[in-house]
């Protein structure tokens, strides 16, 4: 299997889960949020990345509405400097093109369907589910209280949506950004994975097999 | 296997075909656009249903607007008359309903998926695929020219979205609308099958099997 497996998930429905446990069946490496941030702050490329990608954004009005800028572009209040969250995002991006182009692996979060968009060997997978289901998981394996489980992942998702559409320039969730999109709590967390494994197995053995 | 498939598409997708042989696969009826609205044309309780449905929808601002009223809502303008789409719509959701009760099926179109949100056993499938592949089969299946055939997915695509945005008041193509979806272009229409069939089967194991 050739494939690099990117997982957008929506808080608590068991997308992180899933693909830690389809990289350990598959035997690829696993990256979530936590080890693409350490990576990126690891890098020694991050500055000069930086520097390149402040060039390239400076011109762009989105950019410059990002940074606080007013409506004339006045250079004085941030228009050399890219934000903290933008500086972050780049290098973040740099850590995933370069896992990526190490060989198959399974890339959770972080807009990685989006950084990858050019990569032909990609397959991106959307998790999601009922939200009971989700509060559930929440409150067991997060530790969330009873009473703030469903605020609490409702604003999760909404800085996870705020973030891919920012971005990505793209709406999170939307089924055209998945090749395959499960809802976890119809089938469990296992039964997850063997359907992305079955997936991912009618890809390698390509559309002439089902026509 | 006790369930009710929805299938919602891009056009040329080949979503109705998927359904059609899911449908023989499994042994059970199967509707689409044409069916089920041939059905409620012939059916003789769709006056009825008109007029109640009528007392519900003219409390509506929705409805008001779609029925070409004035900021006022002015009742000589059409105030206790549904419009031609919206009496076709009702009497399609009359049918879909029906046919649901009858027992298990595959559905294609026609906010089948919104229709049912209140049923427990129904699965909802979203089809879609590259626009090349699209091109292709539209080409192939169903005579369009080919530098026609672009424009014409597109628009009918639109058709679909609108559609279902106003008669839903949901987001066509939105993940979290469906059980599960799949971009049938990288596997093929019978591989497409049988993701769907696995996942069902999975869905009638119960959770407990998939953790």
């Amino acid at each position: 299997m050739n494939k690099i497996i990117t997982i957008s998930r929506q808080y608590g429905s068991g997308g992180r889960e899933i693909g830690a446990k389809l990289a350990q069946k598959l035997g690829i490496p696993f990256y979530d949020n936590e080890i693409i941030t350490r990576a990126a702050k690891d890098s020694g490329f991050s500055e000069a990345v930086f520097e390149n990608a402040e060039k390239k954004a400076s011109n762009s009005l989105l950019y410059s509405i990002a940074m606080g800028m007013n409506a004339y572009g006045n250079q004085d209040i941030g228009f050399t400097h890219l934000s903290l969250d933008d500086q972050i995002y780049i290098a973040q991006s740099n850590v995933i093109r370069k896992v990526a182009q190490e060989g198959p692996c399974v890339i959770v979060g972080r807009c990685a369907d989006y950084v990858l968009r050019d990569y032909k060997n990609v397959v991106n997978v959307f998790i999601w589910a009922d939200l009971e289901f989700r509060k559930n998981r929440a409150i067991q394996l997060y530790q969330l209280k009873e009473n703030k489980a469903e605020e609490e992942i409702l604003k999760i998702d909404k800085s996870r949506a705020n973030y891919y559409n920012y971005h990505a320039s793209e709406k999170w969730g939307k089924a055209e950004n998945y090749h395959l999109s499960i809802k976890s709590d119809c089938i469990g967390i296992d039964n997850s994975v063997d359907c992305i494994l079955q997936f991912l197995e009618y890809c390698e053995r390509g559309i002439s097999s089902g026509k």
